[in-house]
């Protein structure tokens, strides 16, 4: 049993009650708490010493990550976050400022989204280190983008470049919060979510909830400097499509649109958005999966992201 | 350094914002997000294998305990729990069988207590399994309960039987969030919080935070039959009534009302709640610390509860 096998047994029999507009399985959970005008966003995310960060990575590096995961989870929402709570664990040696050096990275992060931190724990990890985020968030009613609503037809956009972020980019992304609110106000989204683990695995899970199959175009799929530097730097490495498709940690914007929008949305991205850029990068299908086509023609692709357990 | 002397140099410089009502430092926080009648709690809990449970603790009784702390913080504010997020971090080579059995006890606790469980996520910490649980809540405006109010001539007041914890009761211990918005509701309740790291210590973070002292008398400070049990069985255990003081894990409410409320709250409480003792241990003093009363008079009590770094 793999970690998407366990989280799917786990989340079918979980207690609910009628504050809960979306549970498990999206970016964020949804909840209904009684705001006349929006819904609340409900999310957590840890990163973990030798799996997110490693013993020599910055502490302002860790600190900026570990709350930029948890913000891109709101920006998938198209959300705005609001308070955040910081759970460290962290070995009983542990050096004072160190802890201060992630918490400046954390808060200066914090700042730039008007973000309060009201709080948290320190508590013992024995042997590594451990930062859990957990972020509250709210969204105009009607406006919370789900993994759920792609549609046959539809086109599907990436933003930025993908693949190779482990060269140095997952410890200083920026999280698509402005952007993507900026696409829920404008246009009708029909599925989004943030890229965590790999373009490829995780357009399956908006193809799952939607019910759906995508055909993406090879030559359209924005592949990152650091994937092409690194796949001709060691020739042990993914080539940079696979690198793009499969590389976890891009943090960029996936979402679909219906056809007609496609390019309306383009033109304004580009006035609005000039420095990051956008792809239409496939579009949404009846068949189930995700289809590669090239100049071959068109073939299944079954490679997964990255899985924690597999 | 130690662990209270970190958080609160960190705690100083924190980011915060218009929805803050009470950032870190007290039980939760307390957000106000534009609800007419109420505010929110909003906390995060974590338990650790190899400190708040062991390699052979039933795994029921692990998801039980993670989920029980942090709705025992949502009672010290008398507040309502609405949904939580789990966060399990476990070594690569887990049980999926463990996995859904700690989510057993967890989610019968859950439901006991209408809280949704709406997702979270599953992670690897290569040495050790850790839980952190994030809880958001609700509390009516102007009835959370602070650790700020304490006023000197209060009562101060304890539920149920301290120290010896660890003897089984840590496990499966109930928060009292029926108690504690009883309380609210009929009482003005100065100061409240919950016994997590032992009485001496958790009472001078009220003291702390209502800048007063306080004056126990050792014979009313109510100690569990484990206490006792752990103390005639060895001879290196703590006397009991030094365990009741501090020993952590008691889950139990320790608030502060006005000394003319004493003796009604007392009456009422012993008709509402019959099966759980309610006692009446002392004084709020102007003279700063923890103080304790005896047949040989009145000495300062020193030693604090326990801290995860000392």
């Amino acid at each position: 049993m793999n970690e998407f096998e366990l989280i799917e047994k786990l989340t079918r029999s979980l207690p609910t009650n009628k504050s809960v507009v979306v549970g498990a399985g999206d970016d964020c959970a949804v909840l209904d708490l009684g705001l006349p005008d929006r819904l609340l966003l409900f999310k957590t995310d840890a990163v973990v010493e030798g799996i997110h960060f490693q013993k020599d990575t910055p502490p302002e590096k860790i600190g900026h990550k570990a709350l930029a995961r948890c913000l891109s989870d709101i920006a998938a929402m198209a959300g705005t976050p609001t308070a955040a709570l910081v759970t460290i664990a962290l070995p009983k040696t542990f050096d004072p400022a160190l802890i201060e050096k992630i918490y400046d990275g954390l808060n200066t992060l914090a700042r730039q989204h008007d973000v309060a931190v009201v709080g948290g724990e320190t508590t013992t990890n024995p042997e590594h280190m451990l930062i859990s985020i957990s972020l509250l968030g709210h969204v105009p009613r009607g406006k919370a983008t789900l993994r759920s609503g792609a549609e046959v037809g539809d086109a599907i956009f990436v933003t930025g470049e993908l693949g190779g972020s482990l060269a140095g980019r997952h410890l200083d992304f920026l999280p698509r919060l402005a952007e993507a609110r900026w696409l829920a106000q404008h246009f009708s989204i029909h599925a989004m979510m943030d890229l965590s683990d790999g373009l490829a695995g995780d357009l399956r899970h908006i193809l799952k909830a939607s019910r759906v199959g995508a055909e993406l175009l090879t030559t359209a799929i924005p592949i990152s400097r650091a994937a092409k530097l690194m796949s001709r730097a060691e020739s042990s490495a993914k080539p940079p499509l696979l690198a793009a498709l499969t590389d976890g940690e891009d943090f960029e914007l996936l979402f679909t649109v219906a056809s007609k929008d496609a390019v309306p949305l383009m033109d304004a991205w580009k006035k609005e958005f000039p420095e990051l850029p956008l792809k239409c990068i496939g579009k949404i299908i009846a068949h189930e999966g995700v289809h590669l086509r090239d100049q071959r023609g068109v073939r299944p692709f079954n490679v997964h992201g990255y899985a924690h357990f597999s």
